[in-house]
């Protein structure tokens, strides 16, 4: 795998302002975790509130949190005052998301001048084991 | 663009039932719309804690509403008992989601046994105009 | 739909000269048909050495031919001298791939001005009846 | 990354006869390599008349490599007597297909009755070098 270098000494500190104004990270619980040139941890603890109809955590939620880890692992390689929007997503459901919290972890695959292309997965945990319960593979673009 | 023909009388109760214990859809505020056979609308009002860090909506609230519309599109055209699952999808994200409402619209491509393929979209709401947002292709399996 | 109007004067001319160009396309037998501003249609006739296993053809190939009339739906509506070329793109294959001959069909989704969003699918032709074989959500660059 | 078990004894025959009867990989010159529970790899020389007009190889020839490797990894780890088919993918062009030959590789990310999911990624090799060209996400289904 590719080791990055970000271009923004800043980049750690503009992730998390970045993360801190998505309202919709705040609503569903996730809390930001590592952040490293080129790779960005966020976790969600399971909600109740947040299931589809088997009591699993929501595709779209699921969706959610890779999709800010993979736009925020790209975020930390773009020059500095570049806002990253996504262009197009497509995740996989490997297993139900079943479990007491989750970890979405989001690294770049390619890094370009006006898109970055991301690899996303996100892990179930329960009693201490994770699963990995979807993959992603993300198109970032640097606004 | 195919004409379907439901093979459960009950399609209707089973996609407003399963639906009403999506717990993620009543907590993002999401109501269930048209129901027809391979066709399932689902309405969203904006709400701000719901968005991203440029104030429109995150693109996996986006993805939540597009999923559920095309997993109970597939879900109206399958066998009485089944259940649908989400195996995977892919979003293009076609201009900021910024509107008052928005409306997803999930509609199956090809019905089989086991699978069922699904295209999606997602339309803003702003003063009265439809601005489309998101585009969703879909795969739906049948449990 | 939306309809769309060419910048380019010569987007016809600019477009068969480039399909002329793609080596790919002579080898397997593709035809470009009908070109229209965000509009394309490609013609393959069958032939048996590009099936894959059960002698349907391969779904490289059904790739190969919905790309090239997606990335040109797209380069009809680029600015004079701008190249086309893909970021991504994602099929579903919906049944086999049967028949005489295929035509497939690209069109613009969203024009931007430096990414294109198209959808494009496959039909297969068999005794003058259509059945659509594979659908295609593609992102275009412009160079 | 997971370590598979096949549960066919005669996995690698079965594979590189299925392998055999694809006529596309015989037309673009491409040979199975290396088959292992769970993971195949093809290679496949370039030839100038492959490619797209800027003289890189065609994405649907990166993509009909790919896929197969996707394909026949997943094969692997199918019963006996069972077929692969592809049911969708989605490729990011990572960097122009420019090399002396390509390497595709696959991998099955999630083993399932039905469904599989794989990974797979395009290497191109030149001088020695190898320069990620391609990555697939890819589901597959028994039959």
């Amino acid at each position: 795998m590719a080791s990055w270098q970000a271009r923004d000494p800043d980049y750690e500190a503009k992730v998390r302002d970045s993360f801190a104004r998505q309202a919709a990270m705040a609503t569903i619980g996730a809390r930001l975790g590592r952040v490293a040139p080129g790779e960005v941890e966020i976790e969600l603890p399971f909600r109740g509130d947040l299931t589809q109809q088997n009591g699993f955590l929501h595709a779209g939620i699921v969706t959610a949190v890779v999709d800010s880890a993979c736009g925020y692992a790209a975020h930390s390689l773009m020059a500095p005052g570049a806002e990253v929007l996504s262009v197009e997503f497509k995740v996989n459901l490997l297993a139900p998301a079943a479990g007491e919290r989750f970890v979405a972890r989001g690294r770049v695959l390619r890094s370009g001048r006006t898109l970055t292309v991301c690899a996303g997965d996100l892990f179930a945990i329960r009693d201490g084991a994770e699963t990995q319960v979807a993959t992603m593979l993300a198109t970032m673009i640097s606004r």
